[in-house]
């Protein structure tokens, strides 16, 4: 399966900015909300109609990693159901964010070790996707088969294209799996020519035990990966090898989003991990990303940075579900804001 | 007349501390939102209860400069009462972000240069308090008399206290005034011993030749009342001496507003230098002051170092209008919404 993203129309760039520069207002002086409205004019290919981010959806996948028994978290796998049924019971931190700031949930299914319960499958906010019950370890072997990977580009496609209301014009994305921050970690090592020690970071808190314990597992997969015959050159390769189920349908929904022209906002280092790999997929992608926030994870500075991107919020978060990604949508609403509403220097007759 | 701000209760640190901890999440990975759900449970002085931002306002205070006449501005004088019929058309960038954001908004007329006709005076939104036509030019004589002061501490008293609904819970301050950065960068070096090289900046965008007159006009301003026999220790001094009207009705708004036990927000290099005279005032109050960004102004993350404090956004502003302030409110909002709402381990059935 290919994906099929069309460029942004940078054509229209200029007459956008000339809107923009037109607003009563000092030049640039609504700084970051300026390029976030323009970025967003051009995903909307939009060259003077008024922007929309109507019907804003959070999705936040869920899955196991092999890679947890090793003891690499503050806590154990089952933790990852458990936060799955405090998101749908509404008592997560995301919930109160999704409320506050009038965003839609969905929690998928893409592969949580226990058993959910019939009453939280019957949840219309859970999408079960399940591929397996975790990955396998990925310090010793891939985390994933072949057709456990294309199962997840399947759901991916499925999520977006037909789970979702299709007048949403924002997807948000998040995650819940006790051990990806490995997971991310690998990913991002793989991906770039780094070790180890550029990518591990203490995740939601660990113990200077569980860092070194963290930091051995995820270097041995990576020297794993690169003694192999794997292409690394190939990003699914990187995937299936130290991924997660929840990283894999997040990058293949995120490229689905980036087909239907979506705006796609990017939560924080495990969702940028996923970014990276759709990113290295189909690089048109980056064009309708937006970087929610830098979080308070080691690396995730690091990864923004080779991504040449600027995230709008830095609030030291470290704590996932799509938290960050939320908490940048009322920016982003006020972005669009700006642009659609503001007087021009001509409107208001005043003359500078 | 003095101002009696109550201390915040910091006995209830420890209490509501424990709250945030209890809350299903990482120990402090909500980052800056558990600071500042502590903060606002200490300015309300609830051990337990839960938080309110109920119906919050931002007050727009405008003011012309006797300064602007040297032409140290992008625009002249006449722009403030321009930009204050755009607030009250709804056609500025304030005006969107309110209206996104559910925050009501407040224009006062503090001391506008020219005549508002009498279709703005009677919008409901607009409070007229004006001192008089504009201050004198600070280079060069006081900005204002000692009857103008208390003229201005009188309004900005009435203003919090008579004219907003009783049950406002949060109050962002806002300002306009052409050559009001020129004032700041005055008052932010009489307060702190600097020079009109340290704090003075390009504003919304002057020449190279514009930005050298400001420099020269504002070190002759601290020259000047240097010079005299002004007792610097005494804030309202520099206020009288190098203020505005706006500055000064916005600096004693903010202290009635921490009497009243209001959460305070503070928008960008302007208000900041408001923030600072009232702290140098009263010091209780900073703990009732959200700083809500640090903006584009040369000199605005020097102030925010001094006051030691962490402003929430940093998305490269240098609007004024309360821009930043109104920004930052549904961060606040989501900060009470984690502390009002998330369960508890105890309450998900959570053991880590």
């Amino acid at each position: 399966m290919k994906f099929n993203i069309p460029a942004v129309n940078l054509l229209l760039t200029e007459s956008v900015q000339h809107q923009i520069d037109q607003k009563i207002k000092p030049l640039k002086s609504l700084g970051k909300l300026e390029e976030l409205a323009l970025q967003v004019a051009l995903i909307q290919n939009k060259k003077t109609e008024k922007l929309s981010l109507h019907n804003p959806h959070v999705l936040v996948f869920a899955g196991d990693h092999g890679i947890a028994k090793h003891n690499v978290s503050i806590a154990n796998s089952d933790v990852t159901a458990q936060m799955v049924a405090n998101f749908l019971s509404g008592g997560a931190a995301i919930n109160g964010f999704c409320q506050t700031n009038h965003c839609a949930i969905k929690v998928i299914n893409a592969g949580i070790k226990n058993h959910l319960p019939k009453v939280m499958t019957d949840n219309s906010k859970l999408l079960d996707y399940s591929v397996a019950k975790g990955t396998k370890d990925f310090s010793t072997d891939a985390a994933m088969t072949q057709e456990q990977l294309d199962t997840c580009m399947s759901a991916g496609r499925i999520i977006v294209c037909n789970e979702l209301a299709s007048d949403c014009e924002v997807l948000a994305f998040g995650e819940m799996g006790i051990g990806n921050t490995s997971s991310a970690a690998a990913i991002f090592a793989l991906l770039n020519g780094l070790d180890a020690e550029e990518t591990v970071g203490r995740g939601t808190g660990i113990s200077d035990e569980q860092f070194a314990q963290k930091l051995d597992l995820v270097q041995k997969a990576i020297s794993r990966v690169r003694d192999s015959d794997c292409d690394l050159n190939e990003p699914l390769n990187i995937l299936q090898q130290v991924g997660g189920f929840e990283i894999a349908q997040m990058c293949f929904a995120m490229l689905a989003a980036a087909e239907m022209q979506k705006v796609i906002i990017v939560d924080g280092f495990i969702v940028t991990a996923a970014a990276m790999l759709a990113i290295k997929v189909a690089p048109n992608i980056k064009e309708y990303m937006i970087f929610a926030h830098c979080s308070d994870e080691n690396a995730h500075a690091r990864m923004l940075h080779l991504l040449k991107v600027q995230p709008i919020l830095s609030l030291g978060l470290r704590l996932g579900e799509g938290t960050g990604a939320v908490l940048a949508l009322p920016i982003l609403q006020n972005a669009i804001s700006f642009y659609n509403q503001m007087a021009t220097f001509e409107s208001a007759g005043i003359v500078v």
